[in-house]
């Protein structure tokens, strides 16, 4: 490659934005060029993120400075909700988009405003967001010039549930206890992010109200329009920084093997590198600061359980992102992604 | 009360024994007089619980040595499964025991093969032991002579589903995905709990083979013969040390208020001192290093979640066996057992 | 005791009015009869602190409403510095007053202001407060009115090198490197203790400028006015909720063995209930949740290393501010706390 | 380069050799060909190390199958202590290794016998060991054909006062008191790594005993005959799982300013692409999984404080290990090895 593609990121001193310039260091064929914030426009973005000292020298503008735009291949809004379509109003519409917020996830503005509460500030640009679960989504994320990246407990509660949808073997309604550590809870401190009070905590919340339930359903019903529909989705605390781990619960229309339900998955997943398929259970710490998705399945006639493991910092968004950068960029999907995590 | 009650414990030197001598430091009518253990025998019971240094001043005898039950008024058993049977065989019929053990819960030897493997030392004493989920089998423990106390998952999930499934309100099958902390795996160290991959895990474990299934169902039937029976229960290693979090997913014969569910779960824990029914979600931090149980609810139609943190070390072992010999005794329930955990 | 005495803690929603609150349910001759707070005025107590729920029927008043002081026997101040003397400056003079912050704990005004910056809202109170060190202080403890309850830090500091200055031991500088739990950081959540950037930190702080300091210094020469007085005192933050770990340099005036170090210590702490010496290095895990303090040595020819652990919360504040409202009035001065921690 | 030069892995199934393996991956002229172990021989290394999996197809062979070893360009040995030099004997003079172990570190066999006990397997080798602290022995690694790689404690230490004592800046004794994560036991299971009671634990250990103590004197003496000599070296386990943070006491000959200070350092370590000086302090978090090394200082008069904060197993141990092939191999020093941990 000649010469490297210009990237900006909206939303820098975050933890997406951080894991976005992270991950972009190791990419062959990008550079980042932009960074904006707000709260912190001015700073280096390695002050910011001290474990990038020294490799970055970048200055986060200001997010509303627009003039910048233009001489962008791709921009990742990695923005809070509402803030993220104000932004996107004022692209270039030729530029290449990958929006980690959850604004333009949802083609239906009901379920929008019941979910994320009052206006869309830009909803008419929603029709151009392809909704990125990689996986599950290749062909379209290839074709798209914007993608609105799936949330992080969508993207584990999908993986687990989408082949088996799919094909058509869930019967009744599925059950996912979800679990996360507390970096998806963002960079800025709050009374549930306290340490003394968080780290030895375990508890649940937002019940029958995560904003990732419709974007999860509508997905499943694209995969399958027969599926009956019925999903519990019920998300926990755990006292960790990163990792999804969710429990997927369902029952199958008959009983199966455990190599025919393996056989189903790997078949879904066929050339996706990042899904890897174990035996017994995934845990959260081995894709932990990587891409790779660990799924697990437990079966006892026509129970199935699947078991999932991301980090949500990285394939729940920022890994995933930069996976759909790849495909509408036309590089192979897996480009400059494949690192594992430190472990222990 | 003239005179302390002599207090015996046999397996002091695991967390189940340690919790033991802590808490029975602050009930006003006993002392423990007797302490034994097999690989630290010789040894003094706060040099192998240091936080008790200089709170006691007992020495561990071998397991073995059967001529010291005769003066006690009551036994702990804090031993390893199977190894628990083969010292109660040794007891005099007379002495009252607390087993905390696995090995006297279940009526049926088969159930006892199939989850606990092997051959039963003692099968013919089960029918002496009384299951102690004290806030269900209040009556029978106060009669009982000699205790089956329940394991730290069973308490859990016991105390979650009881009333529900007792009412008759349960339809189908129930879900409980449920999470422990490390000291969950006693005193040993092992692989799993290793702290460089213990620290920032989460997985699943024993899927289908939770030895604590039989002893929930048994009780489940007991309070409601008509009950279906469907139970999935699957575990989970949390990154923390102390608390078990069960959530219960119940679909209920019909859609019914919260109101309507507090209702039902108030009456039958009223009298229970150790239940708190919360607003929302408890938190296994609240609960922590205390004998309290924290229950919450989550309702949407016929869609119920029940929510229970306890702490796995006490509820779900130690202090559920000193509120059964209290009653045993004849003393309030909940003798020196109010003390709340250190928070936080 | 016929009946109960009646105790007050202004600023009851913290972190050392929770531990106040806590361990006072474990005394037998007094009853918390008036909590007072400020943003979290109108609150039960228990529900600021949910550990507590059910043990507590108590409402948090707003700190201002003096007409309640009177009723006591004796009030606990647990607010911020600079809040403290604005409260101490409205009570009657009668009342006995245990006070948990810094702001009366140094003699010298320009200490004060140096350490504490800005003006001092009543430093005319300052010579009615005893420095309550306990065991260091214990007669001056035992006649006094008012006691400045010491800091966290500067307790296990105390401890640690007390002995040793008093009896002449030390020679040139004394290097402490001291760590400590998030707990100490109080219970509003900031930047520093975000459990994603905390959870796995280990960091210095404060260099040069840790304002206990000086109660330190001023100590150890009431101590032994000979002392020479260098002092390097370090801080850090490690990443445990809970304990202070003091590590100790101390250069000695001659080579000593170890039996003879530790006879000094013995000596200093003969009659201390809450004193362990321990073989080998004490542990933050053993002490936590308790009012004990595990010391421990290493020594080789002149050079000393003492090691101090204990719980910042307990005897880094409530409950070192217990055992002084113990010998104020003239009970022993263990009453009601004893209890060890729930370990692990 | 035509072609990846093939390197070995002596002890693959420890946490140096997961590092190692992981690192390499990230490299752009080598590839892993041998990997060896004793009780996990015959499993890949992917199922040893399962967040690599997917990233290696390759099974591990028995440690002592020595065929292979003619076929490498260099191999690090990454085993126990004592059973490195018995490998070290038994490999062809030609071949290129870098030794994890301790066992050729020290030129001084009776320093050896006290610190590591025993006998040395294969002192003669040691002779055609360089010590490779590759920022303060640049020169001397580029020329070695065999490294004897640093001790964690050692490294952090070494990149502390090494500046300091080179400089004849020192005077009296230094002390270090240093604090360590928990992978720095290894990766067996042992009663000190236990989660339930080493997650909120904080201890001190090995007092006047470490064994990276004389490998710091030898090399601090190499860089400046004239120095002292006297150091405290003091350790302490903390409840992280990574990192190394050492809190260096310097008493300096004469006051100096902050600006001078970090000059000395500055020089030191222009050209080091690793070494990061930092304003106020270190924290170990941000260089947790990388192979920088974040150094700042505090000031007073003639007392400086070091603090210095590296990932023990990276810098401490795999990434330096690399970093030494670097230079013996001719290329740039950070080839491969600038990836960033990922925070938080």
């Amino acid at each position: 490659m000649s010469e490297k593609r210009k990237i900006g990121i909206a939303g820098a001193s975050g933890y997406g934005g951080g894991e976005l310039l992270r991950l972009l260091l190791g990419h062959p064929y990008v550079e980042v060029t932009l960074a904006t914030a707000h709260r912190q426009a001015g700073q280096r973005v390695d002050a910011i993120h001290p474990h990038l000292r020294g490799l970055y020298d970048l200055t986060c503008v200001e997010t509303a400075v627009t003039d910048a735009w233009g001489a962008l291949d791709l921009l990742f809004l990695a923005l809070p909700h509402k803030e993220s379509p104000r932004v996107a109003a004022e692209l270039p519409p030729s530029l290449r988009v990958v929006d980690l917020a959850g604004d333009f996830r949802l083609r239906d503005p009901q379920q929008y405003a019941r979910f994320y509460g009052g206006e869309h500030p830009a909803f008419e640009l929603q029709k151009d967001f392809v909704y990125g679960l990689t996986e599950l989504q290749r062909d379209a994320v290839g074709k798209a010039h914007r993608i609105a990246n799936p949330g992080c407990f969508a993207t584990a509660t999908l993986l687990g549930l989408g082949p088996a949808v799919q094909a058509g073997l869930v019967q009744g309604k599925i059950i996912v206890d979800a679990k996360t550590g507390s970096s998806g809870s963002g960079a800025n401190a709050t009374a549930g992010t306290h340490h003394p009070t968080r780290d030895a905590s375990f508890l649940a919340y937002k019940a029958f109200a995560h904003q990732h339930v419709p974007e999860i359903k509508q997905l499943l019903f694209d995969l399958n329009p027969q599926w009956e529909g019925g999903l519990v989705f019920q998300t926990h605390s755990a006292p960790m920084v990163r990792g999804i781990f969710a429990s997927c619960y369902i029952t199958l229309q008959k009983p199966m093997s455990m190599q025919e339900v393996r056989s189903v998955y790997a078949e879904a997943y066929a050339g996706s590198p990042f899904i890897r398929l174990v035996e017994g259970s995934p845990n959260v710490l081995w894709v932990r600061g990587s891409n790779f998705v660990d799924i697990g399945f437990a079966l006892e006639d026509d129970q199935l359980i699947v078991f999932v493991a991301i980090d949500n910092l990285v394939k729940g968004a920022a890994g995933q992102a930069i996976q759909n950068m790849n495909l509408m960029m036309g590089w192979p999907e897996e480009t400059g992604l494949l690192s594992p995590g430190a472990c222990p």
